[in-house]
């Protein structure tokens, strides 16, 4: 099955926003096996939308449309795309009771514009819209399935997850291939060739295939199952997926669109500890990750982002002669700064990070890329040094990516880091 | 003058990057006021890449196509667009000398496959790459003028600006259109209708036209100017902007790709001041944000992320009377923080943030949304309080922006934060 994805609206082709909705949308049908083979994006304008669905349906099977349902003059796709197709626009009431509802939960009057999105082509079938009130489409159409989504990813995202890709599963089946099953498992810590090579013979079995693609700064798994019902699909995926955890252990640390920082907030809510960290190359970026995940307020105590070294010793309690004998960035220094956040902050665990992120500040001893992550709990203290080959915004990330990450394995009982890119151990 | 943008790259049609280069290459088509009316993607795949070239040629004056330049297999950018057109490959010495240097510079043997990367299109221009292997190429054919470029970003930009945006202001003027000349204008803390009445008058001037376009949480200004010479445009586009610089004193942070965090580093160095920050709300994004620009160890400080009540007494000195008889989210905590932030880390300036990001944690006196923001200098502290309508990601966000431009302004002898959103001062 051949997929098209096409992006309506301006303010793309003006390069106003960066159109995310492509990648979300290819990432997601490729977990049902569906190769998103053309991406193209056309202004809010007739001519140009009636040429872009016109070719779509000529070269893919399936088109997922996002933009053009709002309320304004400028959207205009389900009235584009009916006239292309020949198709009337027809009322659809339920679709309009729902616009109307929508507007009196937020106690809003509802605009006579808003009645234009209940226009929708005829013989396609509705996609409700649970968070928005333009509703959806899918309309088979020049030989090819469109589906029609709002632009606002938030929106887009819900439905395609609960109207488009059961959808499409379902058209799947037909045409013999049997029942697909796929999940992303998230990996950090290995690379990509050698997770291949670890667990290539596991793809070999018939019906199972296995995707690899790197996302820096992790690595993602991506199990596909064929079978012949929904039993044995399900079973099978159960089946690989236990046997790449078995390989893989605590390098996966999630599935789909969990986040490292909502992994780690997961087990640290049914540990019932909490967590603060002491920063200086990352630069508040941990902190910032951690308190990104809504209800973070239950484990995270705070953090302290030491940047100069008055602070390290001031806020965190660093001796002077550490640094003098060792300087900011080394084991000593990492391992004081964690024992520091964890005390002051009053922290069950605390993780800390020094380094030299770049592009200036490299010594022959000390590299540009040269990272120590510290950790302390009840038990001690210990540091770990890093190499890392990238530049100051790549270090800054994966240095981020390392110190949650071990926060998680201490949490699951692993007792060292990922091997990659480490230097030594202190 | 209408252009397409082509990437190229299985890597997109993945969904595994977020293809940024469409964006940024339209942002900058706009400032020399050439509109990109297509945007299309497609695989490292022959067939699918010479009728996307085909069909830019019939439907575009320029076509910009990146990807599809390095060494690997996958890599047939020249050789598709070469044989879509008729042309021969032709080996360019000077090219395959730089990609020799390149290496040598390094310190590295060059592969055989990098002399693939110096085979270029038949009658082509090359466009030589400063800081990677591949040299891009500009070619007239099929009644458009293409411009190849790698699909590396930071490559992209640099030959973008250096040598395709010259080449295409070179082509409009023939056109009997005179000389263009456009620059952004980044503001922040006005709404965009509002800034459009304010300044609609100054393009009523013959040859001058000014657009406007919301970044969250900025508005970009963009004055395009129309003269017969390069002198008269230069001229009439620094009228203009003194003309917008006036009426909006300091809501202009800065110009083209500048960040509000760069402006006020900027500012910083040259005052020779240093900055601290406190943060609960914004939970480390502030301190990430001013760390982020190169060089920030010359004036940041560092920070406290005090998430905790407990962080925010034990690291900052908040007052526990303060906290019990105003609650964390209150001015005088703000007020307290930034005075504690200041002292703590021996700042000469320090901001603060604390309020309720959402999605939980609001109460009817203390929406969601709610924000105070702190500021303390040798002279005091202030706080002011803002009211944000939007989600947790945005109300952080908008939060740091605050922040930044209060510190911005501060540091311009400017007293008051921007008026928007404000809803109360302490």
């Amino acid at each position: 099955m051949r997929a098209e994805i096409l992006t309506i609206g301006d303010e793309l082709l003006r390069g106003e926003i960066v159109d995310t909705n492509k990648s979300l949308l290819a990432e997601r049908l490729l977990r049902f096996d569906v190769e998103t083979r053309f991406q193209s994006s056309v202004c809010d304008d007739a001519g140009d939308m009636t040429d872009a669905f016109r070719r779509a349906a000529g070269r893919a099977d399936v088109v997922l449309v996002s933009g053009g349902l709002g309320p304004t003059r400028d959207d205009i796709t389900f009235e584009v795309l009916a006239k292309t197709f020949g198709r009337r626009l027809v009322r659809h009431e339920p679709s309009l009771e729902a616009i109307r509802e929508f507007f009196a939960r937020l106690g809003r009057e509802m605009s006579p514009s808003n009645e234009k999105q209940a226009l929708l082509p005829e013989g396609g079938e509705v996609l409700p819209n649970p968070v928005g009130t333009a509703p959806g489409c899918m309309l088979e159409a020049g030989g090819a399935v469109f589906f029609c989504l709002p632009g606002v990813p938030r929106e887009l995202v819900r439905m395609l997850d609960a109207e488009v890709l059961p959808r499409l599963a379902a058209r799947l089946r037909p045409a013999g291939r049997g029942v697909m099953r796929a999940v992303l498992l998230r990996t950090f810590g290995m690379g990509e060739s050698t997770l291949e090579d670890e667990l290539k013979d596991l793809a070999r079995e018939e019906g199972v295939a296995l995707g690899f693609r790197s996302a820096f700064p992790d690595n993602y798994l991506r199990p596909v199952v064929r079978a012949a019902t929904e039993a044995e699909a399900a079973a099978r995926l159960a089946r690989v997926v236990e046997a790449i955890e078995k390989r893989l252990g605590p390098l996966i640390y999630g599935r789909d669109d969990e986040t490292l920082e909502q992994a780690l907030g997961a087990l640290l809510v049914a540990r019932g500890l909490t967590l603060g960290v002491a920063e200086s190359c990352t630069g508040g970026l941990l902190a910032e990750r951690i308190s990104a995940v809504p209800g973070a307020s239950r484990y995270f105590r705070g953090g302290v982002v030491a940047y100069a070294n008055d602070a390290k010793r001031e806020l965190l309690g660093v001796p002077e002669t550490l640094l003098a004998a060792h300087g900011a960035v080394s084991a000593p220094v990492a391992r004081a700064m964690a024992e520091g956040a964890r005390e002051r902050l009053g922290a069950d665990l605390a993780v800390s990070t020094t380094g030299i992120s770049g592009p200036d500040g490299g010594t022959p001893e000390k590299p540009v890329g040269l990272v120590f992550v510290g950790f302390a709990d009840s038990k001690g203290s210990e540091a770990h040094e890093f190499l890392f080959p990238f530049d100051r915004a790549r270090h800054r990330l994966v240095t981020s990516q390392v110190a949650l990450d071990w926060v998680r394995r201490a949490l699951l009982g692993e007792t060292r880091v990922a091997p990659r890119w480490l230097r030594g151990r202190a």
